[in-house]
């Protein structure tokens, strides 16, 4: 037998992943992955666009590139960051990369020792919990409520632990909880970190979801010390078979992140980056991401009023204004894992809660995704889990 | 300031990533980087191949997809490896990469504790020494003739050397010194490699570009007990801005690369994924490598005849039998970093050899391509480090 790094001790196969290969099956109803509506996907626009980069600029597109991207684009995500979230980006502050998942691996890679601190809102993205692990962090859960991390607890934690090397957070509609932080939250928040040098990790996925409210400053907009890093990404207001995201930091740090980056696979593909920068030149992305919205929206009331109609009566959940997942907890006692496995037999499927808590927790507690179903079959579906719950109860 | 990982010490800006930087001016002969020719990329039939795969599967391209790859794609690769190298592969020995600069990432990852040592060709691939530095190893050189390591002194390593966790190998057409192993060093090494359950990385960018002879068996078809780790990748026979590579291992070692994909950024782009496995329905790769062969043959024979007659008498370098480099060993003394100096103020440039050597030495050396220039260019390039060498002897 091959000996491995110690590492990969913590790099474990998540049962979501094998979770997500069922949901593959025809017929079934699935809540569980955080996959976009295909059907938004400008598939026509797009190979509009292919078709001219590879005619304009088809050997360049096809070449290596520079590890830091397509300047043009980087030009366009810095402008569009500046405009939405009040930040003061230039190209210079901005990295492609593969996805934000892996500016989520970058940023362990770049920060975290083995044993070092990382803090985190309980419950978390799965998958920075999956990309951090490879690090060897000891991953601390800050207590949160509706409006963010509770600033009390996370100002107890912060000057009584020590090692802390990062704080991880997803500010606009978490992932899983679908909650974004208040306004005044984020400002405490920055108040509270100012000066501490610890990096602060801004993964923001699914910011521009807004489906009502206004939307709300970035942590990024208040960043003075250029502690704040901020993860983007096309994933869920273009498509994610790009795998196009962006690392948006000050120049010190990105530096880090680009020697990181070349070392990982040299640079994101040219083409693809290309598309993107075409497309947001020839079309109007805001116009396609209000389309999202408004579809989102109509899926996010279909399972709120389903939830609420269906499920068993003092059940918590969320109420998210945006993005992708709504949150569901419980009663006390009852194991959603019990609850998925006779949900998956009538092909329905969700993902368990426990998955999103790093140090376990949160067995009454789900996730349940709505932009990837149709009205009806959110309904359908929710009344399904709504059944199988009543037998537990 | 924020602090950093430990490692990030390792992870240090190459003087090459600066070099290549300056070779990008207009005018400038660059010998420097590992650039296959643009001009030789299908840019028309991709373009036909991408309007396919958008109309016939475009929502499924663009939407998230598994974290493998795209499965066509993936019996292909194993079906081209087994007709090509001798190897025993199906899909589910493949892992679809972002390129096999990401396989050296993994493997530093999946292998290398802070410490452990790994064994590489002495020169080496630079870009492998940067994947790996971020894991801490300790690089050890074993010595190289024309025929491959040397297995004596291979073999005393591996009896005295504790912790040895890799060993890294490109047997086909070596970066940086353009040579091959011989079959029996080959045969040699892996009689000398069993039962010691030590993984062997094969990185094997350049295989099928082979000008002359026969093409040789891989590594990998001479692994019995599943230790040999091959890395292929679509950049040299293809093109490089689609950033497509693949691993093939055995299943219980890719089973762990397919988990640290996971972490690293999910998948591979899977419309660009599509659009390679569609072109090889649709298009003879092996013509468009033919076609390859032969432009860089006549470039290689440019430079290798170039070199014979310009360069000081008694320089050694090597003639590369395929890929992309010459590898040339100057007097004792001359330094080729003050060469390189006068080169650049002359626009032709090329990169130092030590840069190759994770432990230094190798200063009276560079590593000249030849495939990225037309061969009147490497004419006159030649000849211009030939006269500023001539200064300096």
């Amino acid at each position: 037998m091959v000996k491995y790094a110690d590492r990969m001790e913590n790099v474990k196969a998540s049962d979501i992943r094998e979770l997500l290969k069922i949901t593959d099956r025809p017929g079934m109803i699935s809540f569980a992955g955080g996959l976009p509506a295909p059907e938004l996907f400008p598939v026509q626009r797009l190979k509009e666009v292919t078709i001219r980069v590879l005619e304009e600029s088809g050997t360049n597109a096809l070449q290596y590139s520079t590890t830091e991207g397509y300047t043009p684009l980087r030009v366009k995500i810095a402008e569009r960051m500046n405009k939405r979230y009040g930040t003061y980006l230039t190209e210079r502050n901005i990295l492609i990369i593969c996805g934000s998942q892996q500016g989520l691996d970058f940023t362990g890679k770049i920060f975290i020792n083995d044993g070092d601190v990382v803090l985190c809102e309980s419950p978390t993205y799965l998958g920075a919990i999956n990309a951090f692990n490879a690090y060897r962090p000891n991953m601390l859960e800050v207590p949160t409520d509706n409006e963010g991390m509770l600033l009390e607890q996370l100002e107890h934690i912060l000057d009584t632990v020590k090692n802390i090397k990062l704080v991880y957070t997803i500010p606009d509609f978490q992932n899983p909880s679908g909650r974004s932080w208040s306004l005044e939250r984020r400002q405490g928040f920055m108040r509270l970190m100012k000066g501490r040098d610890i990096p602060i990790l801004e993964d923001s996925p699914y910011g521009e979801l807004r489906f009502e409210g206004e939307m709300l400053p970035s942590l990024k907009s208040f960043d003075k010390d250029g502690s704040v890093i901020y993860l983007g990404t096309f994933s869920k207001i273009f498509c994610p078979g790009m795998r196009i995201g962006w690392v948006a930091a000050d120049e010190r740090i990105l530096e880090k992140y680009v020697l990181v980056k070349q070392g990982a696979d040299l640079h994101t593909a040219g083409i693809t980056q290309r598309n993107i920068s075409m497309y947001m030149d020839t079309y109007d992305l805001d116009d396609d991401i209000r389309k999202i919205r408004s579809v989102y929206k109509k899926r996010r009331d279909a399972m709120h009023n389903a939830i609420s109609e269906k499920f068993p009566e003092g059940t918590r959940f969320t109420y998210p204004e945006g993005g992708l997942f709504t949150w569901v907890e419980l009663d006390e006692g009852i194991d959603t894992r019990e609850i998925l496995v006779e949900c998956l037999e009538h092909n329905v499927a969700f993902v368990p809660g426990d998955s999103f808590f790093p140090n376990g927790g949160g067995k009454n507690t789900m996730r349940l995704n709505y932009s990837n179903m149709t009205e009806d079959k959110i309904e359908v579906g929710v009344k399904l889990i709504a059944e199988i719950i009543r037998k537990y109860t």
